[in-house]
């Protein structure tokens, strides 16, 4: 059996706002001693990891000067050095201080959304200098809780503004950076700006640089809205979108969870490595979860080994699903494949093809044999086959 | 007190499925006699709506030959002569019969695929002729209850397949006719293609004629993933693609509801009468929703009459909401009105912005004032304003 | 007109944690200054308000020692003497601080358990000396993230023992104090105990002194599981259990929104009113919400202020809606009038009933009028009857 | 590697209407040919099943007069006595026909109430003959789409008539029958009485012979409401009320999906299994599903199949777990197993508890493992282990 130990061709990375929270929530205070990031880089270094992201205040302080950042950047930098993990991801926390209570790029007071830009302008250039090549947006408080309250035209408006002027600056700046925006439905806010992969494809169709902008999709907050995450991985892919992705687990429409990957909806899991080992994804397998506040330390690194133990595992299932024959024979049963073959095939007019005579009734027959190929599936993901 | 009597200019459309469904559903069989399409049509005209929509097989047989289809077509062209009422919208059934068990265009099987573009052909050359200026497609099956059954990115290709066909079709026809996406996560099938208002919108743009494309948002499908069906109007707009509306009511995720206008989010359902009316969108005001299977024909009208009133007062009160001069001074309050100011002025480089100071403190000190502005907004729903 | 100004006939109470939420949640920190309890009620009292309701910690610190637990106490005695306001309602926080991790009447440690019986026995004793005759008890992080880590059962039985211990100290005592437990499906623990207001109530059955015993059902906690809260408190009544209220608005299954009453599901919040104020239940008006983060302490006392109004528009029309000779028409068309009669009639047997003829196909003709009762009462809620 | 072929010692039981679904739902017709009863019988004891259940009209027709049930019964009874079948439950249809719009012991209707009850006894009957021990109730249209037309607590009134009176039909008559109910939030009405398990188990409680009525959960009703089915089964368990259990797929808050067990939440259905099998529950693994609409018959045996299979896939693997010596160490280290230790000693009195000291600051260092603890689970779920 394959020991599904990760090692730095795997491409694992984690945010330092993963491992490093302390536990805070509505209900209740810090559980957790705060983790040094050079410490963590260390941890995740020994853990199998290759690469660290973060939020600018998760390294410094919202209010430190030059100086301050330094201080806190050296020993990042050090330990980066040391351990030889990169930085792939960068992004930008408009969302946690007071100032940002009603969003950053899209909150109603202009100087704030000015604020927001120039924060995020000097965090490019830490990501440029750092190697980032992908710049996350996660607009967390751009949104509302009445209706009233916000004009969604307007906030759309500010929002392409603002990611205009940031594509424009990472040209201006040749930068090496692509943006990846992450969709999320509701919470913090009642109702967020671009809640789904849809929607945020759909915006960066109307950017001034839409080739710069990609999606940053999270496992838990599509299936918040009871969506699919693999099916809207496969489409942002079908775009050319999938710049990014966060890999966590959650129980459908609820409270955002960020349980360590694998852990949640397991069936939805399979089919997430399935499409990001197919599908032509070759970014980083990121982690975007939290451990628990029930764990210490030694369970915030255990629940970090996890994450990156069970994308393994199940890289080998789907690996194994889809080089199994009997897979394959039902996957042609199934028609699977009949659905890359054109409609209407070369040289045949709509004419021609309405001249066709069918028998609806004897098609109307014929069973899809989904279940047998699905019952293949799931036992490799039990493991049985 | 305004009497909220709809008349023809405040252009209400129902679908023919609508007050003639007979509340078949998985539990239990018919419940209401069918409905004459032409009686359909004086009641409803009777009422106080402009037009009326539906299927092909609202109105004549799957399996009907020329014949048969214009023996059922006759009386309701007359019913319309004779009433008035037009047909802004006609839609395919591409989901009932057996043979679409795995979807129209997207089906696995090829020959499905080809006759479910034959059935849409041949309707879209009917819409034409009865003047229909929309063509909705609802994708009720396009999708899959398990991850292999379905190459997502492969049936968006047949999806695009299918679409640049029948804009092309309706380019060479010289047909006055746009597309209607109408997008659902879910039910029938486990998880649907195009789920949510941005999957559609998203997809739109990679048609070869985007701009004979745009969508048909249905109040139940976005609220069915706990989305906010006003601010996926508004993107759609943004966008400008809102082609269609269905209006209808339901109490957020779970199983498709179809209510009356009004019932379910009453709350939602002044801010979608809001933007619908204040966005720009000039098309029908159209229903479609399924009057309870615990209601015989008069129920039927009741509900049918409850959708038009509960949107004409909605309408007033949404109209005295924005006329209001406390709610006015209460939208300059939550500097609702600075969000439609570029962030940017005109003339200014990042530099300059970057060069500014700025007191984030004090800026965090500042309340937004948005429970006072939904407060008023809430006493307008309530009539107590 | 009706002004809608509270009085203290109205017997409007809040808890002090609701106005006194500084804003702390997963993704941000403080955005409001500690509201002091004494200022809270003074503020209430000239709002409206007849109660205020407390967590121990939301007086006095976790480590306090009865010093310093008086030094907060005196003024909030103080505030009660001056305002006259009462304190009909204290619970006890077991689930901040980090000891709470895992719950406290059902932790896995069994000195937490201890620890938080003392708390909470500590917290009896001044629930009993401020007069207050209800003890609401959340069990917030009674729950479990993962299946292995709870074992339900034995929990529910150390949930028992607490609640058989409590019970017993309150007539030891003789203490004129009943318990109210807050049933809530999930956050901040993936899935939490007694879930529901049925799981609730279904528990108690099986306690020593069931009659000390009922529910304190939140509108939002029962909508994260998309349940009908009006329902939900009429099953409660049925039981003789509604023993207390917790009053906001929520959008269906999502994350905890703690809305102002009214915000949320409007026509939900107009069947509460409603069955609160028709079904015999005469305990305090609570409102347990959050004012949101956007606001600043004006917004905080404006949302307060709208929790509070919204119940008296909501009393007057469902008054108006009761008394409405059309409504009652309505219903008795519905036959809803018909569902108090007895199935059975006094003395007849089942032999009887099984001699009876019927025709069902006759009775399957007949609709319910359904709509056209729910439309009336929709257009009292809009206020246009 | 186990081979995972059911026997009639596993006691598998389906649902007639399960395999027999001919894809009937509210957008699409028949997709499969009438299936015999008799044939069922047959092909389920092939497959390895040892039971079947039915609704009445799952074997005869609504209206059949006794000679016509005769004819349909006697081909059922013939195939029972030749594979050995038995028919451990029985279940009435009090929601197919039209009569039965507004549900059937708590319809508006009187006349519609008493003619459930016949049926109902009719069916009681024919249960008793045939040997079944367990009678469910599923109230599927007991419910309502709107606030007023309902009175929920005259609803309950009637509900527990029903119960009252079929309970005491049954001790009357001897039969060796107990009830199961089973709850459902909503589907096919908006909502539905005792939504869950915990109201059924409350509502219990004030029937005149609780002792004969108990619940039968369904895994999707429970998950449609986003509750944990395993843990709801704990809770039915510790009151003594698991009668029955419906074993099926689902994913999350939306319509009832009804996937063959395994499919939809595959973590839950560890746990689901883990509970059956060690948590006293002595009755049937009965599986209510329906094979989804793409299949034909082949796909029907299929799905069918792959229901017992999965379960015993699972009820190997959480054997496996409980036996795993790091498993047992890691519930110990999680302190699981001091759950079950009371929070009282013997003998102690709460004064001597309040005397106990404590430091809150120590204890709330103390991780729990939980992440650990649930790893090791999962690898077990993927057979990794």
């Amino acid at each position: 059996m394959t020991d599904f130990t990760p090692t730095r061709a795997d491409r694992f990375s984690f945010g330092l706002w993963t491992v490093g929270w302390q536990g805070v929530d509505v209900f209740g205070g810090v559980v957790r001693p705060p983790l040094d990031p050079a410490e963590a880089v260390h941890r995740l270094a020994d853990l199998g990891a290759y690469g660290i992201t973060f939020h600018d205040n998760d390294v410094f302080p919202f209010d430190a000067d030059a100086a301050e950042k330094e201080r806190h950047l050296g020993p990042l930098r050090r330990a980066l050095a040391d351990t030889g993990l990169v930085v792939p991801m960068v992004t930008t926390n408009l969302f946690s201080h007071p100032v940002f209570r009603d969003g950053g790029f899209t909150n109603n007071d202009r100087d704030v959304r000015r604020f927001a830009l120039r924060k995020t302008l000097d965090n490019l250039d830490l990501a440029a200098e750092l190697g980032a090549t992908t710049f996350v947006a996660w607009g967390g408080r751009e949104g509302a809780e009445s209706g009233g309250s916000k004009d969604v035209r307007a906030a759309l408006d500010r929002y392409k503004e603002a990611f205009d002027l940031l594509g424009q600056y990472v040209l201006d700046q040749g930068y090496d950076i692509r943006f990846a925006i992450e969709p999320k439905p509701n919470e913090p806010r009642g109702d967020i700006l671009l809640p789904t992969i849809g929607h945020a494809l759909a915006f960066i169709n109307d950017l001034e640089h839409p080739e710069l902008v990609g999606v940053n999709p999270e496992v838990g907050h599509e299936e918040m809205a009871g969506l699919n995450y693999a099916s809207g991985l496969a489409q942002a892919l079908w775009h050319g979108k999938l710049f990014h992705i966060d890999l966590n687990g959650q129980h459908g429409p609820r409270f955002d969870q960020d349980l360590r990957f694998g852990a949640g909806n397991a069936r939805g899991a399979f089919w997430t490595v399935d499409i990001v080992e197919s599908g032509g994804y070759d970014g980083p397998r990121h982690f975007d979860f939290k451990p628990p506040r029930t764990e210490d330390l030694d369970g915030v690194w255990a629940s970090a080994a996890g994450c990156m133990r069970n994308y393994l595992i199940l890289r080998d299932k789907t690996r194994a699903f889809r080089a199994d024959p009997e897979v394959q024979a039902a996957l042609h049963d199934a028609r699977v494949d009949e659905l890359a073959t054109s409609t209407l095939a070369a040289g045949e007019s709509l004419a021609d093809l309405r001249a066709e005579s069918f028998d609806p009734e004897a098609a109307a027959a014929r069973g899809m044999g989904f279940e047998h190929l699905d019952q293949l599936a799931l036992e490799h993901l039990y493991g049985v086959r």
